[in-house]
């Protein structure tokens, strides 16, 4: 993939979002150009992944000053509409702190507003390097230097789930420019396969060597030692460890403990919410039954069933080996954490 | 559903079985009348789950040995059509088990071999009604009386995976007989969605309230306390209680050991295979990588990707809290190992 693939950009009037729900079939973007559009947008998985959608959030309150100045609305009307956009996704603390960030520099004005959000995503693509540099060098530590690695991950965490190069799978980005990937493990990601879809796609375009499983085959893949470490992103880190991410993470994490290899989280310091004690604070966002009993439109389930659809898992701290980020790797499961080391 | 519905029937020429590949949307039964039509059968998974193939292998000598006179077969050539029924599908041992036990009476003819069929059919209902019973009479036991129970099942073990009635669904079924079936999580079960499209469906027949959940589901269900007990069938069980069945299962498992839940395996004692000292011993199935990869032909992945797609996994014995059997519950986790208790 180029390396200036953008999922998330502005276009001097609005965001331009790659339309992630038809990759790897098409790749469309969609020009954002009011707040409605992106609300959904961000709700529908058009942009998904916590630091992409940070990136979407931080422009978007420029889109609704600029979609006030059109329609004439209130100062406080703007401040609703960016309220909006802030809630789209309750898992998603990126959005938060990436629009709160923005709304600091509100009062100054447009350019301000502006300014903020190109840093925003401007310091998202140098921590997800250095992020990538930490972890492969941990990894390379730990498991064992000089031999390509068998890597596991779930969900896309590359450059389409970020303001570019990705999380978990910018570590891996990062191993294959060192020639050590021999192969990863994608798992598909029901129900709206990111692995299958986009980190599949990336990996295709980056020419990394890649099987795309079941997400259900991941724990026997993992004890039979085809494994030699998982690594994934997270949406929400509590203070004490615990890790919100995409559903099935858990799962991957207790097959690690149990088969003894290094299970990792890649995340910048801005999903740590010091706020939230543990995982039992984090809401778990639940999605429309609709997406796990149909495919394409096409109904699989019986008319008569419905659906659990739980967006996201919490990861107790304990079974993280390792939290990857722009500072450095916090050994979470051996007592580093997060709300000590990064306060 | 009826208690007549039969996944696999003598039809006096043949063999009926229901096309599990089409449900729910349709429910059309396919004449098998020649060996190669029911080799592709088995492996297609028009019939599916282990005692359901078993069942159809029993009937498949008599199927061989009907085609052997219509076409002037000598008798080396019905022994390898029937040695060809007995390897489709490598993991399931009901399968060798059902067709070495109607070969014993293969030089007595049709109707001996025909007697013993219906024997192995009628056997394994009987063997499932006694396993729900057991299961039930275990669980209410175990996790408390008189409450009606949340469960999680895997991949499809009812009346359409068997000669009739289920195994794991069996004991669901026993359970709801009784009144005490609060809900049933049901893990759609990728890629061929057995769960989706044929437990929901045994469901709805039955009345049983269920949620259909993406397999990444369970380990988080799991653990944030709304289960009960999980219980699955088996394709294999090792001396050891090692026990190999669909893909996805191990993870149940150890979320379970996580969460401090039981874990059953209902199987009829004829899935255990003494001569499997482990896990280790059991040749896990590698099916074609495109299962994964595309949706009723669709291509999902991008074209270069390749899919890694194991139908099995193995859960170590140590994880299996009860191995419910037509015999009753063996409590493996606690030592009381199969090799031992049902030589």
């Amino acid at each position: 993939m180029s390396q200036e693939l953008r999922a998330v950009d502005w276009t001097g009037s609005g965001i331009a979002l790659i339309d992630q729900t038809l990759l790897p079939q098409r790749t469309d973007t969609l020009d954002v150009q009011d707040v409605d559009t992106l609300v959904d947008a961000i709700q529908r998985l058009v942009v998904r992944g916590a630091p992409a959608i940070g990136a979407a959030g931080a422009y978007g309150v420029a889109l609704a000053l600029l979609q006030g100045e059109r329609e004439g609305w209130t100062d406080g009307d703007v401040r609703a509409a960016v309220a909006r956009i802030r809630a789209a996704r309750p898992t998603a603390v990126n959005l938060m702190v990436c629009v709160d960030r923005v709304m600091t520099r509100f009062d100054e004005g447009l350019d301000a507003v502006l300014e903020e959000a190109v840093a925003v995503q401007r310091e998202d693509v140098a921590a997800n390097r250095a992020m990538g540099v930490h972890g492969a060098d941990w990894l390379l530590q730990r498991v064992g230097a000089g031999r390509p690695l068998r890597l596991l991950t779930h969900c896309n965490t590359g450059a389409l789930a970020t303001a570019g190069w990705g999380t978990a799978l910018g570590v891996v980005r990062e191993l294959h420019t060192r020639g050590l990937v021999e192969t990863v493990y994608a798992d598909e990601t029901r129900p709206l396969l990111q692995g299958a879809r986009l980190t599949a796609w990336e990996l295709v375009q980056e020419g990394i060597p890649h099987l795309v499983q079941a997400d259900a085959a991941a724990a026997g893949t993992i004890l039979r030692g085809e494994v030699d470490a998982a690594i994934v992103g997270a949406d929400r880190i509590a203070a004490n460890g615990d890790t919100a991410n995409k559903v099935g993470t858990v799962g991957i994490a207790l097959a690690c403990a149990y088969a003894g290899i290094p299970f990792l989280v890649a995340a910048p310091t801005t999903t740590v919410d010091l706020a939230t004690a543990t995982g039992d604070d984090i809401h778990i966002e639940l999605r429309a039954g609709d997406e796990v009993l149909e495919w394409s439109g096409v109904r699989t389930a019986p008319a008569a069933s419905r659906g659990h659809n739980p967006a996201f898992d919490v990861t107790p701290g304990r079974l993280v080996t390792g939290l990857v980020t722009e500072r450095g790797v916090l050994e979470v499961s051996a007592g580093e954490l997060p709300g000590e080391r990064l306060k």
